[in-house]
């Protein structure tokens, strides 16, 4: 109540006519009056009218100031500028002391000083979620670019992850991302650029014969079509070839038939630097290997007819990081394919380069998952996982909640696109570690006994990780739509119990001025682990998202604040 | 919350029709925003800060360097100062934007700018807690000065609430804190002067009496010595009175028998603008009224012996508020009593002023509450309390752990001194509330039927207040304690069970950056209530207390974690 009476006061100071003062006295009261309501406290109208002293030097101050020593909580000294009672702190100081964010822009020749409360970016769904469509907000993503990820397997054409294993490992959740996010991509993006190289019937290229090489066009009765049968012997220089020049679309798709000992090459060139990349595509079952300016993928052995597509910028990409030279840029419109070149014995057909190949590549995630699951349904992750200290390690072998969501949105597309079986029953088996405790090798929590909680890492004790939670979530809810809205299904219950948890524990992760990435202080007893701004946006984007399916004003009303969070607003204290 | 005094200082600079439209908009869109959701405090500032600083910005020049316009956040612009690369910011700003504090400060002609995270301090104890020493941090208490206080009643000597009554309601939390304020002061205090003024045997003054007055020195059987026995007319001018120059110590007490009618005045002096106070102790139920220079305070009509103790500064500050004066200082050194009147008819004895009477003022809160106490145990509130949006208002009669709690520390600590069962029984007593849910007029809430929680506003659905939890654990710990260590008594029982959920609860209160003031945020799934510093100060003080009674490391390493958070310093990211 005093400060009322302070600050009616200071108003009376600052020498205005009484009607303002008068005015802003109700302004005030009026204020107060919701302070007394618990919205807000009225502490900080005081503040207002003390530091309203300190506005009135610099409002009225010219140049000329001079430094000023500022102690920081009795701790340290920041050099600052004092401009009569105003005083101007660092921006570098604020930046380390507080973590926001700020740089100078300019715009015709004038500068500003642009300030960013967070670094991150909320997307506001456009309509209603819908399983048939986009995946969350993942058209945005680009898994494969990721420094952890290694390469895009030559056999399987996902990506294979070193975030917890430098060896590198197939991560179901990386490679359902990178599944959904191509999905996404398809349906958003406008349709590719195609085009076709060589189909063996219409389109057909001069594939350049050299010495002891030989090539013939076949009907194949397994491709049914003519295809380019290629043989060369073992010299070095005998090859089968084509000079091409193509700029801006780098994804290749080609079917392959190769005998032991063949190999597809391509060669890249960098307009202006004239620097060439030979990405070599070889039957064998090594990963990926470089030397100097030669990228070899391994695209296995089967001798069987199989299509391959491949980002070629990608895979010089992940090769150059394979040989730790200083990361180098490679815009697309900087590069040209300029041949192609075949070795060893067997045959191609359909040889095409497009702009992109989103649905190949959503498939051969779809793929992986439908024939790496494990009979209990669970996708192993084979490294070995350090989640927090005082918490004992996930073994190699154990599932994620976050996997097997991703897995069963990537199979209810697969099945709604395809109508293929296969997919929909591995979705559906994907669902039974959900109701398998973490302690015996499921991911399933229980808050207090209570509520049901699908673990992103199934620890014990739980840690109640928010983002990959409401990713299951969502997985549940592709797959009740994609069996029928009307059904009665497992997913759908599962669905349920999830999103009562959700909506109960969610408050449990606003900290006032953001949000926990998971619950490990309540757990584990520990200090809280705060939740950056990128995985902070990650929940605001899952509660918008949630918002359209439920109406409690839980999860909209939490999505607004959170993100007033990254406009560094607060939530009000006592 | 930040914004008006910046509208109020672009005002002063632009005409007057302007000006009042831009306050109008303030207070619309204070209201409108406030209107949709209270919690946020910056959306507001933004539009009426933009227009603001951006009138200023030509005034302002820059040190050493230029002006140059800061975006924040892409809402409003702020007026800083650049230097190269370096942009500073306005203190102004950064206080309103972070809530963070700082002044000038000066050191034999240096100015230096004091920056502090946080206005509170916290008080590391310096020995275990003893429930026969002082109470937590309390002997830096002063409630008597508070302004919620009204004013101590001439009856019972306790102080009277207007927090959310403004005619005034005996609270038993502050009758409560007030008498363990004059306990643990009396523990920390050096020995009070003591004045005698006129004991009847000793020390005798010599009283004047006036015309139609009579006085006479006479042994009375129920004091067990002389006493002075007096009577006055009806006649204004008819009193008998004494003249005394005592300044510094202001506590008045005597014994007084007083017939109808009659009343003991003391009159103090300003020393310096030689201005009178009349403190009127008159034999009425009236608490306390004041007119002009005269402030009377009502001490009851009964017709017996009883013991008074003022403290005559308290009293004047009171009658002044009552005056609605502005507020005035009134330093004890400025102040003497000049005399002391008596009139109507009766008799007094053991007349002294001393600097402090502690034990006095305790035993105050202790009798009141020791007899104040209903048949279940609990002392009711008779004031109507709004909690919360959204939550029922408590009627009048609700009970509070705090209150029991703290009435138990006050009662116990009253046993331990005086060994007298009354107050033992009654901390007993206390107990009881304390097992009844909050639904059935007691002050119990369990955490999902698993934790007990002792509630300091027993709404439905529960709110977890922290400090009220904390204060009624340590009241079942000095009862525990004064019972004797060793005893299995229901207090140590409810503590026990109390301590278990704190320590399981405990880090739900913990925002990484401060402390949430209670849970509502979970049981009503609204906005957190983050603690103001001061309660987070008290959190903290109060997890040092008890980490000295229990080893749990969650005790003491929260509490360092919580007070390093006064420093800036916050949880870890990921």
């Amino acid at each position: 109540m005093c400060d009322i009476q302070d600050s009616t006061m200071m108003l009376v100071r600052i020498n205005m006519r009484t009607a303002l003062a008068a005015l802003c006295l109700a302004v005030l009261l009026i204020i107060v009056f919701w302070s007394r309501c618990g919205e807000f406290s009225h502490r900080p109208i005081a503040s207002v009218l003390s530091n309203g002293l300190l506005e009135r030097g610099a409002g009225t101050g010219g140049v000329g100031g001079q430094e000023i020593e500022c102690v920081i909580n009795g701790e340290y000294s920041v050099a600052c500028h004092r401009d009569r009672d105003q005083v101007y702190l660092p921006f570098s100081f604020i930046h380390k002391y507080f973590e926001v964010y700020g740089k100078i822009t300019s715009t015709d020749g004038v500068d500003k000083f642009e300030w960013s409360h967070s670094y991150s970016k909320v997307y506001h769904p456009k309509k209603k979620y819908d399983p048939r469509g986009t995946f969350a907000t993942f058209e945005n993503y680009n898994v494969e670019v990721r420094e952890r990820v290694k390469c895009i397997s030559g056999i399987e054409g996902v990506p294979v992850s070193t975030q917890w294993e430098p060896r590198g490992f197939y991560y179901p959740t990386q490679i359902a991302q990178f599944g959904l996010a191509h999905y996404s991509k398809n349906v958003t993006e406008p349709e590719p650029r195609v085009r076709i190289i060589d189909d063996g019937e219409k389109v057909l290229e001069n594939w350049i014969v050299s010495k002891d090489a030989t090539i013939s066009r076949v009907y194949d009765e397994e491709m049914k079509t003519k295809v380019l049968k290629f043989s060369t012997s073992d010299h070095v220089s005998s090859q089968v070839w084509l000079k091409v020049n193509i700029s801006q679309d780098f994804v290749l798709s080609l079917d392959v038939w190769f005998k032991p000992n063949s190999s597809i090459t391509v060669v890249l060139q960098n307009k202006d630097k004239k620097e060439t990349v030979y990405l070599h595509y070889v039957t064998s079952n090594q990963l990926i290997y470089a030397q100097e300016d030669h990228i070899y993928h391994g695209i296995g052995t089967e001798v069987k007819w199989r299509r391959i597509t491949r980002d070629l910028i990608i895979d010089m990409q992940k090769g150059w990081a394979l040989l730790d030279r200083p990361k180098r840029k490679s815009p697309r419109n900087k590069f040209r394919i300029c041949s192609v070149m075949l070795r060893g014995r067997g045959a191609v057909c359909g040889v095409r380069v497009s702009s992109s190949e989103h649905m190949a590549q959503f498939y051969a995630a779809a793929d992986w998952l439908a024939s790496g699951q494990r009979a209990r349904g669970g996708w192993p992750v084979l490294a070995r996982r350090h989640v927090a200290p005082s918490v004992p390690d996930l073994k190699p072998g154990w599932l994620s909640a976050m996997s097997q969501g991703h897995a069963i949105s990537v199979l209810s597309r697969a099945y709604h696109r395809s109508g293929r079986a296969r997919y929909l029953l591995a979705a559906q088996r994907a669902l039974l570690p959900l109701d398998v405790p973490s302690a015996h090798g499921g991911v399933k929590a229980m808050w207090m006994d209570k509520y049901v909680w699908y673990e992103e890492y199934p620890t014990t004790p739980p840690l109640f990780v928010l983002n990959g939670f409401i990713y299951t979530l969502l997985g549940l809810y592709d797959l009740h739509v994609i069996e029928g809205e009307n059904s009665i299904s497992l997913a759908k219950k599962m669905f349920d119990d999830g999103m009562t948890s959700l909506k109960t524990l969610l408050p449990l992760f606003d900290t006032g001025s953001g949000s926990f990435y998971d619950l490990r202080h309540f757990t584990l007893g520990v200090s809280p682990n705060l939740a950056r701004w990128d995985y902070h946006a990650t929940h605001v984007n899952q509660l918008y998202l949630l918002a359209g399916l439920d109406p409690d004003p839980v999860l909209i009303d939490t999505a607004k604040r959170w993100e007033g969070y990254m406009q560094g607003k607060r939530a009000a204290h006592n």
